[in-house]
Formats: structure tokens, sequence, C-alpha cells
């Protein structure tokens, strides 16, 4: 694509240029990025020794920074010193090696670099003419992921054999690939079930095990299903928490004979909680009878199903409708990103399509192209597939395995230490690089005070600042759980946190007071 | 916040370190950022000579590009080599100084950098216990917002009386602005109306003028209305194409007497289509004998209205219910960032809120802190607030209305020049920085012929690669939309661009054939 001549410079009726405000002055913008990059190298630099969780009391900011926008402009070094001085020390650190709660928001230089330049260039790729290059990069990177996956063609774009009925999007969360495949599956629903309107929409039921991500039945009511029609099924330590085909197989056929319409199912491979896999097979052959849709979230688990050795989690994936997974949590992709691939993306464009006539173009009208914004809740859209495909053109299968596995080992090591010292258990079986253990209880210690203990023991741990665990319940129990993977953190981190829970729990244990 | 001492490093249990893959190496960051900075230097310089649309065919990058993900790692110029060759020549240039088309993607670079700042950071501000610091930034941006558009306090978080019952949260489209604010508009309606379940659900009703855009039609969809309910109000010129408030009212009225629940009316500011101003207080007082939701869509034109002589255009937004505008339209934050205001953020949360284990925390117990995960669709979230402050810390209210009054004047001129040449007409008044316009029809010209000259006149602008101008179709008329205001945009862009305009057109009214 060669450059143009300039435009021509005549035009008389309007007057000559007056330099006014320039936002995006080249010169200016390579000068706040540098600052910015510096910034950043010193906040990787320094920020193992910040404490991890910021002990800021509520209202803090508003406390630092003026209530009113100023009037006046100001040098970008104002903004880059009250960064400094007022946000940093109210944050929760995030990019801290010592921090273990939830699941880590894992990062990469090359991702980091993708999101900048597609800030940059600031595209709005709602349709393929709106933006070709990113329309076509999200594509290629989703068939890149969902080979790495080891998806089945059917998911893809494009294959070997040309362009299919499969394909996938980037949306920003879980919650919106839910939500879009659920309104799939209800829109389905009711046509087969010959609703007049949405009439029949209380009619429609919803299916996911008890540990299913909240959100989950949030998307539910987002889409319009009725709160009595949304089953949560339970789980328990037979299953090591993971959904029991067998009694979702009951609950459809129950809904079924009570006049109901079975209408999705949610399996999750890797649950928030306790990484619990629901079998995604099982669960397919279960809901075919009825039609159902099946999708399955991945979102944090999915990217360890690049490494051979944890694919069979995804088996049985070539049954489902959808799945989605966001490489934003382990797979170095910085926020956000979250890959929905679908079977028959047309069941999805059909709930989702619209067609105003300022987007019209013959590129659409062609049927050749994907326009993306026919496949998620809102209509611009970032240039999202360019960070995720700058890591993995940058490292490369073999480096994105190698991540997860040095997770994984990290956390088997801590798995065992927690093994080798009887005053702790580990709660359930570690899948992945998520380990949920308590302090036992002993002796004459009742339910009750175990939790009380753990709860102290998060509490002391997370108040030192060095190490930041959240809590989770299974099973009726207060769980501790230990999640590894920040894009900082290395051995000696993990051991070191080990080290102070086994202090925090000789000072519980020994009755000497919190300091 | 002072630093921590270094963590205690002795911990039998484990291994040596190895020293392996380090994906957030410092070092390595820095580097990536700095070639991506010279990108982005080189790419501003430039663009205005490469061609706004690409002349690429579908599927080109995949014939570009390899189709499988590479097993090795690669440095990280490979990526930047092939971005330079493969994706930049398939790009529609929004940064372009000749991009008039759709609406500009304003950008500045402090917004760039912030976030830089936020991808590096990369928490995840779900809770603010998660983040305090990205929850405080992100209500005080916010706040501070209000304060440019002088919002009434009723919707700010924090007044000098202390803390309301009002607020708002960053979310990532209007469209999903539009999702949230419906369901709890249906909620309440269901509520209300005494329904069993969400059984009531097909008697709710919406209503939008037929100018508003798409994305609202579907985001009711996506909430469970019925598509029979969902009204579509018809204008004209007589209102120049905005939402006449007593047919409004005359459709309302008929629903309710039908047995119909008013639940919804979208008011727009500044439509897609011709910026046409729906009258915001005139709709609200329609509304409100109803109880209905009044929501007003400012995406594009909401950043104007910082400055006084545009305000007007919100007058009345004191009585409905949310309010929401795209500082990534035209508030120079690059995407994605839409800001949601709601006068009573609990009628928002009471029907977004989740509250599982996991997320638990004393801080959100205590009810003092906002928890933004409750006023969107997802759960995770990026820093969203730290690029619309930086800008606003570092432009300030004076820089940011120069920056509207500036593209509103090129627009003027525009249209002035549109005015002064008759072979043309501009087809409703301009409001902001977008005129609509068209050849008009001559002596014997049918419509049919006005609509081919004028579409073969966009054609043949766009291919020529040194402007990109969309269309849409008002009152039955295909019109051509100019919109100034891409950032990189000085006055001699717009005038070269109307000179191609006339050079163009002349060449179509003397039959000359395409080049």
């Amino acid at each position: 694509m060669g450059s143009l001549d300039s435009n021509p410079a005549s035009f008389d009726a309007f007057a000559a240029d007056a330099e006014g405000f320039q936002p995006l002055n080249a010169d200016d913008v390579r000068s706040y990025l540098h600052k910015s990059v510096d910034f950043i190298y010193d906040y990787y630099k320094s920020v193992e020794s910040m404490p991890v969780l910021p002990g800021v009391e509520p209202g803090y900011l508003s406390r630092l920074l003026q209530s009113a926008p100023p009037n006046a402009s100001a040098p970008f070094d104002i903004a880059m010193k009250e960064l400094r001085e007022a946000v940093v020390p109210g944050m929760t650190h995030w990019a801290s090696p010592n921090f273990f709660a939830f699941f880590p928001a894992t990062n990469s230089a090359a991702a980091i670099a993708g999101e900048l330049i597609a800030s940059a260039m600031n595209t709005v790729g709602f349709t393929w003419q709106a933006n070709p290059a990113a329309t076509e990069m999200e594509v290629l990177a989703l068939d890149w992921l969902a080979q790495l996956l080891r998806l089945p063609g059917s998911f893809m774009n494009r294959t070997s054999a040309g362009r299919g009925t499969g394909g996938g999007v980037i949306l920003g969360t879980t919650s919106e690939a839910m939500l879009v495949t659920l309104v799939a599956a209800r829109d389905a629903a009711l046509r087969r079930s010959g609703s007049n309107g949405v009439a029949g929409i209380t009619r429609l039921t919803v299916y996911a095990a008890d540990q299913t991500h909240s959100t989950f039945f949030k998307a539910c009511r987002l889409a319009g299903f009725d709160p009595a029609n949304i089953r949560s099924i339970p789980t328990g330590p037979e299953t090591d928490y993971a959904l029991d085909p067998a009694k979702l197989l009951e609950v459809m056929q129950a809904d079924v004979d009570a006049g109901l319409v079975p209408t999705y199912i949610c399996a999750t491979v890797g649950t928030t909680s306790s990484n619990a896999v629901d079998p995604v097979g099982d669960v397919a052959d279960a809901a075919a009878p009825f039609k159902a849709w099946v999708h399955v979230d991945a979102a944090y688990a999915g990217s360890a199903c690049i490494c051979p050795e944890f694919r069979h989690h995804l088996n049985g994936v070539e049954r489902v409708d959808s799945i989605s997974m966001s490489p934003h949590k382990w797979l170095m992709t910085c926020l956000d990103c979250t890959c929905l691939w679908v079977r028959d993306t047309h069941r999805l464009t059909g709930s989702l399509e619209t067609n105003p006539e300022y987007l019209k173009n013959d590129a659409s009208d062609s049927g050749t192209v994907t326009d993306l914004k026919d496949m998620q809740v809102g209509v611009g859209r970032r240039f999202r597939g360019l960070k995720l495909w700058m890591v993995m053109r940058t490292y490369g299968a073999t480096r994105l395995q190698e991540h997860i596995r040095s997770d994984v080992a990290m956390a088997k090591m801590f798995e065992e230490s927690v093994r080798a010292d009887d005053r702790f258990e580990v709660v359930v079986p570690r899948n992945f690089a998520l380990v949920c253990f308590r302090i036992k209880p002993h002796a004459a210690m009742s339910e009750e005070a175990t939790e009380a203990a753990n709860r102290e023991l998060m509490e002391r741990l997370n108040r030192t600042g060095k190490a930041y665990l959240a809590h989770t319940v299974v099973g009726g129990k207060f769980v501790l759980r230990f999640a590894v993977g920040s894009s900082l953190q290395e051995e000696r981190h993990v051991r070191s946190a080990w080290e102070l829970i086994r202090k925090k729990t000789t000072e519980i244990m020994s009755g000497e007071v919190s300091v």
C-alpha cells in the first residue's frame, strides 16, 4: 500500500490555519509515553516491596486530590506526580509477586505493547470495513488460539477446508460471553417451543453446578430468564465439587415433565472457588436429547489446556455449542481479553445482528466478511486481537506452555509443603495452579473454631502487606485460596509466603496477639 | 505508604530458583514499549499520507501471515515487522486527519499514557477492596466530568453535601449502559405491575425515536423485551428528526389504555445519523406520569455540553433517571470509555448485584464503598478511570472546551462552503461538528438519480484514499455525513476534503468516468 500525494492546499473559503491545541502532537505523545514507560519500569522493579493490599480507608483519594476538575491545563508531570503519590499507595497490587488472591491477572511485555499500539491507532472495528486488519487479526488470533487448544475445526473461522460455520470473537468478560450465548439459546428455545413473542420465556430453564461463577446466574437474569427457572445443581465432595451429569439429567427431565424447556447449560472447567472441572463431554451428552445449548466456561483453566497434559479437561468439547476462556487470566494478556468460540456463528448473529443505514457497506452486503459487532453486546470495539496475536507471535507455543507449567510446578510445591505440615490440610485436589487449604481442625477444635482460626490467619497474612490471599467456602468449610501465577512471581515468593503462613499459624496457635 | 522489608528467603521445602521465562522482565518491557513508542511516533507522522480506507480484499491477512501459531518464540521485532507490513496496509485509519466517517474516535497523549499505565498495572477492580485506588479514581473522574457537564448533584457520587444516592460507572459501550439501565427499569416495572416472576415482561413497553441508534433496539431484545413492544416513534423534518414529546405521550397513553406498562424511554442528544437532539426535559415530563425510566444517550454530543454554549441540549437532565456519554468519541480518551450516571444507584445495583463467598470482604460488608461490578454486566474490569482522569488533569476544562470549539468551528466552515456552492445542500441543521449534505437535485433530476449521484460521489471520494466519508438516510434522502474532529485534523485537511468533493462532483456532473 503506497503512500499518497499530499492533499492540495488551496481552499479559499477558509482562513489560514491557526496553530491550536494539538492533543496528538507526535512529540508530546512520545514524551508522555516515555515518562509512562519509566514509571512502569520503576513500578515493576519496586512493586515487590510495596504492601500488596493497601491500608487506605474508603474515600481516601478524594481527600488527596482536588474534588473539582481543573480549569487550566497542567504539565503531564503533575498527573504523574499525583499518580505516584496518591494513586499507587491506594492500590491493590495485582502485579506484585506476593499476590496470591483470586486468580492472577497475568501479563507480558508483548501484550502491553500490543495494547499500547491499539490505543494509539484507536480504531473502531464494528464492521469489517471499519477496520479490515483489526477484524482479520482478531479472527486469525482466535484461530491460532483454537489450534493451541486443539479445539475442533468446527469452532474455527477458517480451516484448511475453507471458511466454516464456526467462529469467534474477543469480548471484555466471560459474563458477556455467557450473556450473548444465553440470548441466542433463549431465542432458539422460544422458536422451537412455538412461543408467541417472548411469552414462552417463563417456561425456559437454565442449569449449572452450584460452584458456577455467580456471574452466570446474573447473566441469566440480564437475559430475562425467570429467577425461578435458574437451576443450581448441588455438588459435593464425591465429585470434587464438579457437576454430576446424572443429577443434571434428572433435573432436566423433571423440568420437561413439568412442561418446561431446558435451554442452556453452563459447564465450568476450573471453577473460581476450587478449580473443579465439570465433565464437558458427559454434560453435552446429557443435554443432547433436549437440544439445550451447552456452553463451557474455561475462563481461567482454559489456558492450561494448551499443554497436552491438561487438554483432557476439554474432552467432549466438539459436542458443545460454545466455549469461552480469558487470556487475561492465565495467558499473559493484559485486561481485557475473553475469547468466545461458537460452533454456528449464525445462531449468535441471528440474535445480535443490527443493520443501520449508516453502517451499510458493500463488504457486509457481500456476506463474505465477519462484522464483529454482531457477536457482542455493543457496536464499538477496540483493536482487540492485536495484543493476543503479539503474545502468541512473540512467545510461541513453547514459551506459553512453559509459563503454564512453571506456575503449576510452583503450586505443586506449595501443595506438597502444605501436606508435609500436619497442622494443615489440602481441602480439594489441586487441578491447576490453585491450592485450596486450611488449618486443619485438631482434637477438640469445632468447625466454628477452625473457621475462626483460618479467618484470623488470612487477616493476619493480608495485614502484613507481604502476601494477599482470598478465601472461599467449599462444602461448608472456610478455605484459603492460594493462587500461584502472578507474572513477576518466582519460587522464592511462594516460599516466602509459605514461611509467613507457617509463622502466622504458629502465632495463632500459641495465642499470640496479632501485631 | 512505606515499603516493606524483603521477605525472608529461607524455605527449605523448595528447590533453588531456576532462571526461567520472565514475561514481565522490566528490561524487556522497556525495550518492547520503546519500540512501540517509536512505531506510534512514525505512525502519527505518516498516517496522513496513507489511504484512509484500505483497498484490501476479505481474507487478505490470512494470505500474508502464517495460518498456524508458531511453536518457537521470536524476537519482538518480528511481530513489529509483520505489524508494519501486513497489518497497517489493511487498516482503516481512524487516526488519519482525512477520516470524516462515522464519528471520530478522538484521542490524546494523556489518554494513551493513562491506558498504557493501566495495562501495565493490570488490576481487576471488581470490588473496592480489589483495588481501592481504581474504584476511587473512577468515582472521582466521573464526579469531575459530571461537574464539567454541570450535571445535577443527584448524579454524583460525592458532593459538598457528602455521599448521595447517585453515582456512575465507566463501561465499554453505550450499548452496555443501555442494557444495564433497561434491566433495572424492567425489574422495577415487573415489581410495580405485580408480575409473578418475569411473566409480566410481555406487557412491558419501551420507546425511542426512529433515529435512535439501532443498538438500543438490540439492547431491548437482549434484556428480554418483546420485539412487538419496542416502539420506534416516527420523526420528520418538522422537528429536525428529533423525538416529538406529544407523539411519545400519545403512544404511551395508547399502550396504557391497552393494558401495557411503559417502562423505558431512550432520548438521544446527538443522533448518529444527523445529530438530532431529542428534547430531554419534555421527554422526562411525558414519562413522569407513567413512572417510566428515562435514559439520555449523549454518546457523541455529550462531550460538547462541557461548553456553556452547548449545555442547553441537556436542559431537563435533572428529571431523567440516567445519562451516558462516551469520552472515547469526542473527549480525547481512547477506546473504550463510556460514562454512565444514574440518579439512584440502588435501582441499578438491585438488579446487578452478586455476592459470592470468594469476593466477600469487610469493606463491602460495611456498605461504605462502591463495588463497581454491581453496576455493569461483567465482574472483571480494567483500571478504567485512570486515562479519563489524566485527560482532565492534564488538559483542564479550558483545553477540552477549546478542542470542542475548534472542531465545531471547522465543521461550521465546511457547512458554509457547502451552502456557498449551489450544487449542494445541507440537509439538516448542523448542531455540532457533523455536517449532513448532498448534491442537490437540480432541474430534471429524480430522487433516484440524486441518490445515485451522491452514492457515486461517496464511492469516488473513498476510492481516492484521500478522504473517508460515510452516509446515512434521513427522511428518505441519501445523505453524506462529514464528521469533523479526528484528533490530528487541522483546517487544511477539511479544506482539502472540500476541494476533493468539489472536484469529484464536477467530474460526476460532467459525466467523466471514475479513475
